[in-house]
């Protein structure tokens, strides 16, 4: 039998690096700070990348392609971009055997490549909006580390909006963190606390940043998204203008929006236990996996003719796999699927096939129930659906569980030491409250809930006035 | 109207280059050599990902991603492969503000990095075979370049398989070719040449590399994908072993083959005309386009809600696009579909509400059939099947019009200087003259076909003995 991972309470971080590795989703790569994103983790990524492509093409998103090698003055055209990104950069200086006059960067994200080219596209108000998303792999010279969280190169989507108004723009912003809470809540079943950046934590270039911060199994934060409101802070330096309706020139108003292989990390980390992964059905690249069980030859024939029946029975629209390896006992597998977070799993074995049943296994619950063989793949897309709501339910009362709403700054410092979790404070909107506390707590302000002005109260550092509570946590 | 492209016949390079910018397939991007490849070229594109990858899956190939970044001294462990590819390295020197102690190249092709993690995972037989596929970037220093067929960066696919014998992987590396070429002629409508390379053509580090060859509007070859045999290339430097069922350690044999957006320049170049692209409807992101024709707003009304019933009519399974916009006219949108090369179009006018008819007209033979409306759904579906093979039929009689078979060197320098085409001609075997011949011509031997030893005779240069004939041309 496969060995156990490192519990949860015993070691986070480790439990967290085992599950992955142990479920096949990823491993450590040779260069530094880079991984390999294993069959089991590239599937689920597909399955992330195919939802929420659907999503953006139904509101008119288009994809496309940009380079990965950006001049080096094209990063530079940004002030607070480049200040932002100038020290994660990844520097090509050689090609073809000679010295490169200029020196290529590896993009650490699109923005100027991609508006460099809207300056050439756009021409009109007619041209206008223009919304191009684009999947690919980004690079970012980071020290410190974690698969699939922070990595030297990740996969993600950006996609980079063009509007001839800034109230389009800002809407967009917002639309499309819309979208992204959408498909996180209702696909990954991951809760998320929705707001605005702070000044000190935007996206270097925009003019607001909008996020979703979900809560980790260890009660830590995780940002799943950013959308950007970049105004006309791209537009300018880069000249994307159009001709208005009044025939005059007039610069865009830009939106961009992205999600990572990070997400992966976010669901190992959100529904996962000491057994290993526990993937949302809606994504999981096995949804059942029947497991047959047999002790003589003679019945190995019966169990296995069954078990074909049903797989049959299932459909094709259910992502499902019989495990009929004989290398392996029943007891491996249903470590093994229980490691890798198969939502449910059909047992059968002589009995059953005699009574016209099989036992179903919920990963999410550990419950078992024996079922009629008849009406199964009604009874399996059920209670699917019942996983993923109760995956979501789960991780939404841990969410509330661990949210704590505070005047002091003692509790505050005794909590965030002690618990953890999200809490919800007063903050008079300066930043060097927020430098402070986060000097002195390692907690951070995440959000700025976008409804956050139903309450005034007073600064929990300084006690100046403020309009509304902020949630600070310590995040990843 | 849209101003016309360059002739053909007047200049191809110039034609084609035109064609995929006017057609907005690609851009060149701000990098030297770089392209982008703009929202129509990146949804043809992501129909041939979506047809290939499904018969990926199907014969079990898993996808999966490996890192950008590679440790110089990986390219360097197998000595033919860092000698193919030093001279279009690209090389990163500095991350993170610092020079690195070793230099990282952009992936030029991506064996190294993929099978230093196969010596990690495969440990016996029982993790044989291993089929993994990776969709990715690649960046190689090519010096001449032109969008799609020759960039700096491409887009592709590259699979590599390990297996336990030396047969396995020589029929991997002919199944795979045979999977190319299913999808190549029966998707995308161009006839190959399936063949083994030359050991001067043959890709650094295989045994054998096999090709299919097609022929474009020019009568050049373009080399469409390979696959290799890589035999124990590989596994040796890598260490990439396994136990097999006598507990003896033995390295596995393996194969790689790719195919890239270079395939989108064939596309064009195979089935293109003076009017613009010309998809094949099983690719094409748009495969019927419905234009209506009004003068008067009463008409415009009546057109629409025609037109609009018609569009339901098509279902969701056809690719469709309804042209309603008002600020351009029919005929300008009928040049438009055609530059971008939708198999399809329907015009929809006032006389043909009234008579429940409509006008289809072909993109491939421009040939037009008014049709009734009723049943417009299976007509459609109908004609698009038959663009699909008629494409295909047309591409097959002009590489058999431009194909020769020569025996005398004086006929195969005229021909491949006044007509050029595919010459089928004996060849001796020798190194030597193949690259005579390439030296006096610039036609290169494109493939040594599969069945080529159905004849004996004399090598076309030097008169030596020859057991087929082989094809030569010029190439792309």
């Amino acid at each position: 039998m496969a060995e156990k991972v490192t519990p949860r309470s015993e070691d986070y971080a480790k439990w967290y690096t085992e599950v992955v590795q142990r479920a096949e989703l990823a491993d450590y790569a040779p260069v530094r700070g880079s991984m390999v994103i294993r069959p089991y983790g590239y599937a689920l990524w597909e399955n992330i990348q195919r939802g929420l492509d659907n999503m953006f093409k139904a509101i008119g998103v288009q994809n496309a392609y940009f380079p990965l090698l950006i001049p080096h003055s094209f990063i530079a055209k940004e002030a607070e971009h480049v200040a932002g990104f100038a020290p994660e950069l990844v520097v090509v200086t050689h090609g073809g055997g000679k010295e490169l006059e200029e020196p290529l960067v590896i993009r650490p994200t699109s923005e100027t490549v991609m508006y460099s080219m809207y300056a050439q596209w756009i021409q009109s108000w007619r041209d206008l909006p223009l919304k191009i998303n684009q999947w690919c792999n980004v690079v970012r010279w980071e020290l410190r580390t974690r698969l699939f969280l922070r990595t030297l190169e990740f996969l993600w989507q950006e996609g980079h909006n063009a509007f001839a108004t800034a109230e389009e723009s800002e809407e967009d912003a917002r639309r499309m963190l819309g979208v992204y809470q959408d498909f996180i809540e209702n696909w990954t079943a991951i809760p998320v606390v929705a707001g605005k950046k702070t000044e000190s934590q935007k996206f270097p270039g925009a003019v607001n940043t909008y996020t979703l911060e979900a809560m980790m199994g260890d009660r830590r934060a995780l940002q799943c998204c950013t959308s950007h409101n970049l105004g006309q802070n791209f537009s300018k330096p880069f000249n994307v203008q159009y001709l208005d309706k009044s025939n005059q020139l007039q610069y865009v108003w830009q939106t961009s929006w992205g999600l990572s292989t990070r997400m992966v990390g976010a669901i190992v980390m959100a529904h996962g236990d000491d057994q290993g992964l526990s993937l949302p059905p809606r994504l999981a690249p096995t949804q059942v996996v029947i497991v047959p069980i047999w002790k003589s030859d003679a019945e190995k024939a019966q169990v296995l003719a069954n078990a074909q029946q049903l797989v049959a029975s299932l459909g094709k629209d259910l992502r499902h796999r019989l495990d009929n390896r004989e290398e392996y006992s029943p007891g491996w597998k249903f470590n093994e699927w229980e490691m890798r977070g198969v939502p449910l799993r059909i047992e059968i074995g002589p009995r059953d096939v005699e009574k016209k049943q099989v036992v179903l296994v919920r990963r999410d619950t550990g419950e078992k129930t024996t079922v009629p063989q008849n009406g199964l793949q009604d009874k399996v897309v059920a209670l699917l659906d019942e996983v993923q709501s109760n995956l979501y339910a789960r991780a939404k009362a841990f969410l509330e569980e661990n949210s704590h709403q505070l005047d002091s700054y003692a509790d505050f410092k005794q909590v965030i030491e002690e618990k953890g979790g999200f809490i919800w404070a007063h903050w008079c909107g300066s930043s060097e409250c927020e430098a402070k506390i986060k000097e002195e707590t390692t907690a951070t302000i995440r959000a700025i809930p976008f409804d956050h002005e139903g309450e005034s109260g007073k600064c929990v550092y300084d006690g100046r006035p403020s309009r509304g509570r902020v949630v600070f946590a310590k995040a990843y």
